[in-house]
This record gives structure tokens, C-alpha cells and sequence, in this order.
């Protein structure tokens, strides 16, 4: 995988000479993305792209290359492999669609390409694909705009639209690879790069259809104790497994039978695609959570029992709080207030700052041998309220913290979007959507701890 | 309820005389507000508050006052509430906690109120609320800042976070109620308000416990029939239930057999309170759907497969496209491409602007006989890419048509926020912040359309 994320010298096989705006011209995104290595055109009708010499065909130039990005029409790619070969290259993406994701003639092209692959010795990634993304490199063959991102996340998917979109689907990218219809380069190989690549803590997989599904799941079990693997499948009801089939010519399998298989490796398994970036972030910045017992610090009353309703769903609990912990916030409360679990503390607030009652209130849960993870539930005033706000304090007391328990924020009101980029400022606290999302989040990393260290001691009887 | 939502003139009982940022001062806030009424300040250790005659106590003002708001420790509120009988006030707002939300003495002091409401004929909203708000004519109770947006959506909550955080729970709101322990006012009242209203056509509710349920669930069975009501009912779970009891001292009663009751009414019911905001503005403003039948129009074709997955999950399916509508999408594309539903017309779009297929595929499907309802997946781009944005277009096509079909747009990439309100600014199509909840709201206009005309012919077979 190393020749598709990090050549050195790069063919771009069928490249046009339209340039400029709207021309989805790879070889000039591939400039301006900040690519350091040679690039080649190959245009049998041009002399010069962009400035630089343009070759009839991929032998013709006589330097090493170290990946070959073909877009061409169908019936040319099967000959275009053929050059590749000769010309000594060990790696090839195919962008065109038309192939196990269109009709007969392209079922037969890619049953020809995959023998081309295994009788050759090149290794081919798609086709119908938007190739690959490296962010530490500066490297894309994506002809849509993507975003740069030098996070450790890789992304294994087989359509463009998670890599175009990471936002929506995975949230901050590092290195992603969009298998299309994996004729060759399949989710073993890329699983094992990104296992393997240091800069790469999560992997996030949105995937339509496995092949060679034994090697894939054996090595996801391993990988999973070091790196967190999230993973999404489609094709969960008979008519999405349908669509798979015409998408990339997957075939969906069963879907019940391989869920259990992905959830036996050990990886987080998603019920809906929406939830990879949450759960993402999540695994990529929290602590690991030890027992399933949660305390949640709440400004809203009506909050705390939406929240109630969201541990039981997800396997956790309200944590029966010391009379320590609620003793401290009740000295800052009204004399009528009764203090428990979820903590509510608007009626402090109404006695004394913001400061004091949320750092009082986080620190002594976080001291609380009782509690393994946090939920906080804040407001995000407008600025005539700012007082209110408090997530530099929140992340000044987990920064101060050797207590090692996730702290997960919902933040509500008018100002909510600019105030969860504040708590998520020093990635310490990560904030999300909903009240159920933050749940949910919670139950990610207790479920993981049971992975990580299957051994250990629950810290609660 | 009109004392309540449409007040000439108000006591501000136990109000304070600091004012300014930070105070919470509800005398400054209705009067920034804008409310049009007459005020009267009633502090005994005051002699002017923001500049208005300050009373000693409500009976010693002279004029008639429709609604008494009181702040004030929980031991007075039964002598004033004594005193807004003898001055002849028909309606208080109690908005003190410290009640059945807090302990015994609480409980015994709420059970006074609601005697003194039954005996005196003084109608009692909370304790513990944070009142209503009106802004269809600028008056609000909430301390709190709250929006102000003239939307045809009534909300009955028993939480003032649902008045103060629109955003997260309802949407947009014009009037909104918050009952708090609901000693007197319940949901039966606010309800009938919110049904004999012509400024309302949405009603959400926010639920903790329902007293006298049967009056309600009767009156909600009718009001249904004219105006959608779309409600979340929290404590779900057993520690959701405990934690409804410690907030608004409310029985959470037993959630399934509530559930069963609500949903027979033909309300919305909704299992997570982040769907509000969803389900309100899709029946706010989109026709319903008169079968099950979706036509997905994509611009991924890996996004079509995931939308296929949360159609079978909500009941609703792909559907069979007349041979018209694709041979018009099929002119468009390349030889080799398959079409069927979802549509995909990416390789359309690289031959053609994306203006002319998203129109000529948008109309035909709009067209089509066989389908009942629209889903787009369309990318927002960013501005080197606005050409594939076809916001105002899809706005014109709906328009222009005369199917009244339900289009709604997922859309995914750097802009997505901007496109999404482009896409809304005429209200005529919604969009949603993953497919999963795109797909769910066109369940939501399916499911209506059935209680709407119960005897209504499917429009399949």
C-alpha cells in the first residue's frame, strides 16, 4: 500500500487538458494540494500539460514511477494495465466507473482486470474510485476538493463520498482509501497499512461488501487491542443490500451473520452511518471508561432526566454519588435542594458563580470513587450571559485531573456551535449533537475498556 | 390560558431591584421584550423599580390585573397567592422550585396551591416554570434570554431548557409553555389553548408525567385530526422515571402503557427528544405522503445505498420507477449506466450541468405516478464548485410542480450548513442532518397522511 499513499512519482494516465475552474482536472488539484513528488501526464494527444511534458504512453517515460492514476474509458483500461506492467509499475488505480457497478461487458472487464492483477504482480486499487488521500504527504488523487487534515484517523470506504465529506462521515481524515469495487486492493490490505502505519490511532471503515472476509476478520481482531476500529456496513436491509450490489458490484452478504462476525472482533460496530464522527472522536481523544457508572452535573433539571432514559438504553448507570461529592455541592445549594444523581445545580447557580459550583461539582465527581465517566450538561448563553459559560474552567479541572474518566459535554442555547468548538478546544472534552448522542458516546468507551483489558477487574462489584 | 399568553396588564411579585447584565431581571426582560402592557412591580422594600411605581403588595394596586408572575421564597407564595385572589387576579405564574420537585414541606406547600386554585378560582401555572412566552405579542416570563421568531409552532414542555434552547428541542417557537410541577395548569389546558389558536398549526410537547390523562389523550385524539402534535415523553427508564419524580415531582406512570395511549391518538411520537426539531419542522411545512413509495435521487452512489437501509427501517420503500422517468435520466448518462432507484446521476453530471439533470430528474420523478415521495442527496460545495449546487433550482422545480409530494434534501461537504439553509429559505423542501433522519421524516409525512384521511385508497395496490 505504500506505492498508493506515499509515491514518490505518480502517472496520470488519460489526464485532460482542460484546466481551471470546474474542469475536475486531477493533475492541477495534485499541484495545488501540495504533492512534493514528479508527476507524469500521459495524453497521447498533448505535448505539454500544466507546464509539463506529456507522454503518448506510460512507457515512453523512462523514469521510476511509483503509481499509476488511470482515467480512461472502460474498454481502454484492460490495454492501459497491460502498459503499466511493462513499464514496470507496481501499483495502479482505476477512477472509471462502468465495470461490476454497470452491466455484462463491465462485469467481464473487471474479471479480466483482477487476473491482470494476479498474473502481472500489480496491485490495482478500484475500479470506480476517488483513489486515496494522504494528508501527511500532501498527496490526493481525489479530483473533488478535500479537506487537510493531519489527523490520525485512516478511512477505509468504497465511495468518494466519505472522503469528499469527511464531516458528515467520518469527521478529521489523515490518510483515507476509497476501495470502490475492490477488484484486487481489498479492506485486508488496507486494514494492515494503516495497523501498521505509526501516525494512525483510529481506523474508521464504511464498507459495502467483504471479500476474503476470514483474513480481514482475524486481522481486525488483533489490531483491534492496539487501535480502535470503527466500522459501519451497509446493506442492512434486503433493498440497501441491493443497491451495494449495483454500487460497487459488492455483494452485501448476509448482514446479521457478518455484523456478529465484526462484533466479535472487537471493533465498535454502527448501527447507522451518521455515527462515525462521534464515535471517532470519541475513541481518538477520550480516556477509557472502567465501570458503567456515570455521573451527570446538569444546569437543567429536564435535561438530567432525557439523559436517565439514554444510560439504561445504552447498558450504563446513574452512579450513586459519596456523600462526599454531594455533600460539597449542597454546601453551595439551597437548604430544600435534594442533591443526588443526576446533580442538579441551576440552584446553586442561583446562590454563587458559575466558576465555583461547576468546578466544585466536576472536581468532586472526578475524586469520586463511585464514578467512572462524566456527562455535563451546560448552557451556551449569549454573550450577556457569558458567565455562564464555562468550558475554559471545565478543561482546566480535567486537565488538572489524574483521575483518567471521560467527561463528555451537551451544551444547549443560542450560542451552542461556537461553545462546543470552545470545549473541544485542548481535545480533552469532546461535545456532541444531542443528549442521546453524548450517551451513547460514553457507552463506546466502556465498551472498548472491556475490549482493551478484558481481564480487569469491573471497578464496581 | 389567554390570562396567561395574552395579558394587558401583570404583577411582577417579589421582583428585584438590581437590574442589569447578569441580574435576571424579569421587569428589564419583558420590557426589552417588548411587551406592550402595563406593568406593576410589587417589592415592599422599594419605592421605584426601572423607573415605575413600585408597590408594597398587589392588593394596593388599583387596576385590574390579568396575570401575576411571583418569585419568591417558597414559604410566601401561599399568602400572595392569598393576596392575587383578594385583588381579583385570575391567573399566577408560580415560578419558584423548592415544591413536590424538592421535599416533604414542598409537597405539603404544592398541595396548599392546588386547594387555593380549586377553592379561589385562581388559575396556577408551575411552580417551578420559567412561564410562557408569546411572540406573537412580545411577552415572554423566562429570566432567560429567549428567540423571538413568529412560527406557527406551539410548545408545551414541563422544563424551561426546552424555551430557552429552540434550537435543540422544538425548533423555531411562537408560543410556548412551560408547566413545571403543573400543581393546577396542566396539559390538557395548555392544549385546547394551543387547538383553538388559529396562529398555531404544530404542537409539540415535551412530557415528563400526565395527570388526568384521559382528559387529554381525548382532547389530543380530536385536535389531531386538524393540527399535527408531535410529543416526547421522557422517563422511559426506570432511573429516567426516578429522576422525572426529583424535577417536577411529576409520576412518570408507566411509559409503554402511556406510549400506546399517546400513539393511539394519532400524535407523532417520538422515542428521542433530538428528533423535536425534525419532526416539527417537516409537518410544519411539507405536503404529506399518500403511499410508501420513495423516489431517492443521488449524486453518490454510495449514499443511495445507505438511504435504501433506512427506508426498509421506517416502513417505507424504493420505488419502482415508470420506464419514462429513467429513460429521461438515461438520455443524460452514459451507455453503460444502470439506472434505477436510487437514481444515481453522477455520470450524468459529468457529461451535463448539473442544472439541467437535477431538473430534468427532479420533474420526472415528481411526475412519476409511481412515486410518492422525493429524497435528493446533492453536494454542497465549496464555491470553485458552486456550478454542482443546485439549491434554488430543486426550489424552482418544486414550485413549478403540481404533484404536492414531499421533496427532501440531504446534503453533504464543506458547505453543507449555508446549503442547508438555501435549500430551506422557501420552506418548500428540508433537509436533515443525516440520512437516517431525512429518510425518518418522510416516514413521519407517511404515517400522517394515514391518521389525516384514514379512508383514504392507498395509492398502490
Amino acid at each position: 500500500m505504500k506505492n498508493f499513499f506515499e509515491p514518490e512519482s505518480v502517472a496520470l494516465i488519460g489526464i485532460s487538458r482542460k484546466s481551471g475552474p470546474g474542469s475536475l482536472n486531477l493533475m492541477e488539484r495534485m499541484i495545488q494540494f501540495g504533492f512534493p513528488g514528479q508527476i507524469y501526464p500521459v495524453n497521447p494527444n498533448a505535448k505539454k500539460i500544466l507546464g509539463k511534458q506529456a507522454y503518448p504512453n506510460v512507457r515512453d517515460v523512462k523514469e521510476r514511477i511509483d503509481l499509476a492514476v488511470i482515467s480512461s474509458p472502460r474498454e481502454t483500461t484492460i490495454r492501459i494495465l497491460e502498459d503499466c506492467v511493462a513499464a514496470n509499475i507496481k501499483a495502479a488505480i482505476v477512477v472509471n466507473q462502468g465495470f461490476t457497478d454497470a452491466d455484462r461487458r463491465g462485469n467481464e472487464l473487471q474479471q479480466k482486470m483482477e487476473e491482470l492483477a494476479i498474473r502481472d504482480g500489480i496491485r490495482i486499487l478500484g475500479p470506480n474510485t476517488l483513489g486515496v488521500l494522504n494528508n501527511f504527504n500532501n498527496f490526493t488523487t481525489s479530483f473533488m476538493p478535500v479537506v487537510k487534515e493531519k489527523a490520525p484517523v485512516g478511512l477505509i470506504c468504497q465511495s468518494g463520498i466519505h472522503i469528499v465529506a469527511p464531516a458528515e462521515f467520518c469527521g478529521e481524515i489523515g490518510k483515507g482509501v476509497d476501495l470502490g469495487n475492490a477488484c484486487d486492493v481489498g479492506f485486508y490490505d488496507a486494514l494492515k497499512y494503516f495497523a501498521e502505519d505509526p501516525g494512525i490511532e483510529v481506523i474508521a471503515i464504511h464498507m459495502e461488501g467483504l471479500k476474503q472476509g476470514k483474513r480481514f476478520l482475524s486481522l481486525a481482531g488483533k489490531v483491534v487491542k492496539d487501535k480502535p476500529i470503527v466500522i459501519h456496513k451497509s446493506g442492512s436491509s434486503e433493498t440497501g443490500a441491493k443497491a451495494a450490489m449495483s454500487h460497487t458490484g459488492s455483494i452485501a452478504g448476509d448482514y446479521q451473520l457478518l455484523k456478529t462476525a465484526l462484533k466479535q472482533t472487537g471493533a465498535t460496530f454502527l448501527e447507522e452511518a451518521g455515527q462515525m464522527p462521534h464515535a471517532v472522536k470519541t475513541l481518538r481523544n477520550l480516556p477509557l471508561m472502567k465501570g458503567d457508572r456515570v455521573a451527570v452535573i446538569t444546569y437543567s433539571g429536564g435535561a438530567g432526566i432525557m439523559v436517565s432514559d439514554g444510560l439504561e438504553k445504552y447498558g450504563l448507570k446513574l452512579a450513586s454519588l459519596s456523600p462526599e461529592t454531594t455533600g460539597k455541592v449542597a454546601e453551595l445549594s439551597p437548604d430544600w435542594m435534594p442533591l443526588g444523581n443526576p446533580l442538579d445545580i441551576w440552584p446553586a447557580l442561583m446562590l454563587h458563580t458559575a466558576e465555583k459550583v461547576c468546578s466544585v461539582a466536576l472536581r468532586a465527581v472526578l475524586d469520586d470513587p463511585n464514578v467512572d465517566g462524566v456527562l455535563c450538561i451546560a448552557i451556551a448563553p449569549v454573550p450577556e450571559f457569558s458567565n455562564l459559560e464555562v468550558s475554559q474552567l471545565l478543561n482546566s479541572v480535567v486537565e488538572e485531573s489524574s483521575s483518567h474518566k471521560p467527561v463528555v459535554v451537551w451544551t444547549y442555547g443560542p450560542n451552542a456551535r461556537e461553545v462546543r468548538r470552545k470545549y473541544e478546544s485542548k481535545k480533552r472534552i469532546m461535545t456532541y449533537p444531542t443528549l442521546e448522542i453524548a450517551t451513547w458516546a460514553l457507552s463506546l468507551l466502556r465498551d472498548r475498556f472491556k475490549i482493551v483489558e478484558p481481564g480487569a477487574q469491573d471497578s464496581f462489584p
